[in-house]
């Protein structure tokens, strides 16, 4: 058993609030990050899958397409987007780093299965000071 | 003469356009930038001040008070905001990288000479591959 | 079951040595970290804890109440501070990262579970070379 | 049981490709990795080793005799060498990341037994986008 | 006048040696870096060019056609290559990172001057510890 | 002309005061800097070299030199030493990072000028937030 980890990117606005709050409660708990006028991050995202090693390749996965399949299933999907109105995935759902680190795991975990490995981890950095991780239920 | 650069980040969220552009011509100019909803990014500001050092203190300027001032002046202005609706010094401005770095230059050089110190560069970096730098006409 | 991961730095001096050691002895077994004149570091921390996700908030905790635990527990007891000296979890132990990371698991351990979250591991980076981590025993 | 890792870099070149592919193929397979005048890189190596610490000095292991291990049977064997020709415990293997790493792990895992630790991990980043981690069998 | 710097990586193979001298003083002279069976790097290039903010765009050059033609003359000649033996404007040259850095300014001086822009700066970094700047004659 | 720069590293301990102010006006102007038990960092040094291309070599200078050179003059003064009390080209001044870059040129300027280049730029970066710059007077 092997673990390879690919580093992909993207750029996104977002607010933290709830519809059914006061303007008043959604600055008490989140902060200025419940702006309305949103604010945006660099992210870093970061997916490590998990298989065992093929004999003839030398490979785990073939990472051109284990990065084809990142920017086609979730990169293309947030870079540049407003993560609360654009994305699929989000509809419905606070946008924390939480909830999207489950959301793109959901997004990934069925497809990387078809590349013959498994997902381990998704790793979603949102600053310098923060990250989190997610490693399936 | 001796150079101190000091660093301080924000988050924000911005979009490219001209609003006397079509949003084709928009899309053509400025491509996933433009997009209507909003992205936005970690930015990484680096203020780089020059002067004489002082020989009772050992410093060119005190930097508790250098990046106080920057945060008073430019950081409380942009963090956790949207650039083209919020940030006064930018208004009527394209909400560029380039116009960004010049509109912190302002906001900064005569603050910074009160400091008894000189304005040299202000560098702000947009993603680990972008960046500009803007040295005063 | 989520992992949220929070940064924070501190500068600190340190020696390592052992009173019952000669100058010699300490010399050979901690080489130049024995210097009896002190020397320090920039270290960083990374603090990760687990549980679930608030569906109210989509937060596993409040970010900013994790960062305000640490700086309190740990930060404010380390941050430009002879740890040898006047560290108060530290008295009467080496002054290895080792014993540092565990001393602050201990520091911080009680005080995460009563944010509604569990600690996972303290992770301190003592150079770029060089990094620590404890998960308890 | 705490853990200690060592970041130790070599600069190597390799390419990836099978004799008894023609060269079609391995271009189809391994793409411009199969360059036959080669390309290069620079590894980041984490080694990360786990025990108790020694109540005596502090340490899980004494840093510079991990260091000066993993610099004698690994670091003097890669650096600015040609991996697929010069290495010795990568003869006959194609010479991928995953297949580097646990090469790796095969030459320190008795010898770090001998320091009094246990190998818990390779970790080997072959770029800011890629890396392997390899926790043994 | 402002600036704008583009990062770009490539990974190549390279020998330091001179055909005229002999094995032992190319060993001698440049070390181990004149392994004849190569090693290599990830070079990381910044390409600083300076100019005028267009009034219209808020552009001094539009990046996505700037990070085109660095990766068409530049980037597209060296990754993955053997700079010694594939890359057209290093041809009987010290392969040198100093060398390397010339020869990519002599590539992009005149390209980008048709951009609008003019070439300030060629940075070069062959590893975390080294690296070149040229700014022309 | 062309610039090379090398980086090295340091740990070292030190304080922010003067004998000739109370323990009060040293925390007034100094800060937590001024802590009597002395606090430390890792720094960074970028020492920047300026010279001509030697046709024979491709070398502005030979970096396992310029290495040394810095190693020797610099950095044995430096590491795991006490900047205050410890360091003969710091006695009598103010540690601060400024008279510290300012006292590294000094020492590096003539030896560099023996290798036959010029020293250019001292850059200290003291944490990931302030950095000092000194090109000679």
């Amino acid at each position: 058993m092997i673990y390879i980890t690919r580093r992909e990117r993207f750029n996104a606005a977002h607010r933290l609030f709830r519809p059914d709050y006061s303007d008043e409660k959604n600055m008490k708990v989140f902060g200025k990050c419940s702006n309305p006028n949103w604010h945006g991050h660099n992210y870093e995202l970061f997916v490590t899958v998990k298989g065992e090693v093929d004999p003839e390749t030398g490979f785990l996965v073939n990472l051109k397409k284990l990065s084809a399949l990142i920017r086609d299933k979730v990169i293309g999907k947030l870079d540049h987007k407003n993560i609360n109105l654009e994305v699929d995935f989000m509809s419905g759902k606070q946008a924390s780093t939480e909830n999207l680190a489950v959301g793109i795991w959901q997004e990934l975990e069925l497809q990387i299965a078809r590349l013959g490995a498994q997902l381990h981890c998704v790793k979603l950095k949102e600053s310098e000071n923060n990250f989190i991780e997610y490693f399936g239920t």
